[in-house]
């Protein structure tokens, strides 16, 4: 940021009365624009046992599989953006959305919120983000063409959930230098 | 927004090619200029017992009792931040903090992750958005002086959950028209 947003005088990188960090703050009308962390919502969809997978159409990571998943918009839930982006990339319906996973990755200022879900009628399709999509049975799952660590490591976790039929809502952390 | 953070010229809002909804874009270096929900991160912090509240010394809702929490900073996890606010509002030292509570509240563009933790030595204080701290047993609870409806959804759930020895971890909306 080198301009205020609301004037478009400079900004000045300065710490503020009474806070503890750097800002940019404008030099014209001193209104102090903070930045935050961003969130990313996406669906574990399952269907006859099997979960629905992407094949990414976009870099990063084009050509590898994924969850559908994407920013968090303003004024909606994170269950609803989960669900706005199963139907963006899969073109499927999410049904009973239920909260199952919260990672932090904040080298990048990210955090993710996942969902489990159903899928509508077992339907789905193939959105403007994807190349594919597919129901994969966990023997199917291409485990060395996956996008994200954090998509290895949700199907694990929900494969292991899913035979104790306990599925524990879980926080962790992806640390810099895993992709 | 009314000007290019990055090159000072004027933002228009439109409809970018390939997105469904309006963003702010730069009329002159084409950057467009997405914006996201903002993340609240908290505690609920207990002592032989007894939950740690705090007094609001600022507005919104100067004078009434709170959890502590605030906005998350970039660069930091979830957890972390909640544990920064504890030392923050209540200068105290949150340990073993676990994932407890998702809030969405999709009016205002925000998501509240609150963990429960305990406090490093029992030891707490005052912060400088705090007037007071306080322990309180589940009957010194002051139900009708709570800042917000999370402190008061929050804390109710706790107390249920730890007569049931079982604390999972739930996710809700806020609705406009509550405060």
């Amino acid at each position: 940021m080198k301009f205020c947003p609301q004037c478009g005088s400079s900004v000045e990188l300065k710490v503020p009365e009474g806070d503890d960090r750097e800002r940019h703050v404008c030099v014209h009308c001193d209104v102090i624009h903070y930045h935050n962390p961003k969130v990313i919502v996406g669906c574990l969809p399952e269907h006859n046992g099997k979960v629905l997978l992407c094949k990414r159409a976009i870099e990063p990571r084009y050509g590898y599989w994924t969850l559908p998943a994407g920013f968090m918009e303003n004024r909606e839930t994170t269950s609803e953006g989960a669900a706005r982006e199963m139907v963006e990339e899969a073109a499927a319906v999410a049904t009973d959305t239920t909260l199952y996973r919260v990672f932090d990755v904040p080298h990048i200022s990210q955090v993710y919120v996942f969902y489990r879900c159903g899928i509508e009628n077992g339907a789905y399709g193939i959105g403007p983000e994807s190349l594919e999509s597919q129901l994969f049975s966990e023997d199917e799952i291409p485990w060395n063409d996956l996008a994200f660590p954090v998509v290895h490591e949700l199907l694990q976790e929900f494969f292991d959930d899913r035979r104790s039929e306990n599925y524990p809502v879980r926080h962790s952390v992806i640390s810099r230098g895993r992709r």
